[in-house]
């Protein structure tokens, strides 16, 4: 097989991630329950939004490693399904290694280790660049929530404290991120959209 | 409005173009008819595309340019819809101008400028980036209509003619990747996929 070949094989392999659900759903301004979004769609989504948001993040970021991160990082859900983040967290962890090992390894040897360390890097969370695509990556689902009489908060019967510990990492990525993300969650608790947490 | 406002309400915006339904189809394994597919996918679908085969581009290509114009020139169908590649071309052009106009704005001035800049530059395929790009945007239908007894060739009844006159800039941006769209060609045309042109 020639490396094109096995490079196209790759790419119709990524086809798959459009049929990963995710449990947020499109923003709707109608007030009319929208469609769950999917994976790869999301993944575009994110993309767009580092490119808009660059000059937020905390560090200089090297913004082609952001964008390539935020394009592949998510492609284990292929075979790893989407864990939702105020879901059960499980075998996450060793279920995404094994589909990064089968799902790279479609690539020629170079481009796996290159995808390979780029997810690596997105999970990790030591570099800044990959401290700015995770807040892209979680900041999104809250404007999506709120817009949805509270969506994921809803269904999975989120308190506050919750939904803090799971977004506050956007702070290590852009501050003034995080900040509007706050006010977000601050109008959801006031609507009742996310359970506010026992107090004394 | 601060610039952060301004950035998010475009962001909000961008979601629509998850609504937005082409004309193929999801490449579907078991022969199942699979859904169409909807632009925002197929934005990170070519994005991930052109970071896999940058090294088939027949010119040396700033391949950050490249996934920024991917992940942008279609954020005019939000407005303007999709235009089948083997469809009607109509008054295409006007409508996606004033898409752009309308949805770029959004942003700050600084960034509508250059989002517009990037969606013109694809438009204009003028420079070796826009080349490259539009080969991995017009590469991805082949494969899936395929894999889908035709797909849109088969909807819109394509002659192979047709299909090549609308793929064969393939070549300008990858001769490589155009080589290996032909031989899909080929196969479809041998299948009855396509319809083969009359001769004599």
């Amino acid at each position: 097989m020639t490396r094109l070949e096995q490079q196209i094989r790759f790419i119709l392999d990524a086809d798959k991630l459009k049929q990963v659900v995710r449990r947020t759903r499109l923003i709707e301004p109608h007030g009319v329950e929208s469609r769950f979004e999917n994976t790869a769609e999301h993944s575009w989504h994110i993309a767009l939004m580092a490119m808009v948001l660059e000059e937020h993040s905390n560090e200089h970021v090297d913004i082609l490693r952001v964008l390539k991160m935020l394009l592949v990082h998510d492609l284990v859900e292929i075979d790893a399904g989407d864990t939702p983040a105020f879901g059960e967290q499980g075998s996450k962890e060793s279920a995404e290694a094994a589909a990064a090992d089968r799902i790279f390894s479609l690539l020629p040897e170079d481009q796996r280790d290159e995808f390979h360390a780029l997810w690596r890097e997105f999970e990790e969370r030591a570099t800044p660049e990959s401290r700015f695509a995770n807040a892209m990556d979680r900041m999104l689902p809250s404007f999506q929530n709120i817009a949805n009489l509270g969506g994921s908060w809803r269904d999975f019967h989120v308190h506050r404290a919750k939904a803090d510990a799971r977004l506050s990492p956007i702070g290590d990525g852009s501050a003034a991120v995080w900040e509007a993300v706050r006010q977000v969650l601050d109008e959801a608790e006031r609507q009742g959209l996310l359970k506010s947490d026992a107090r004394g």
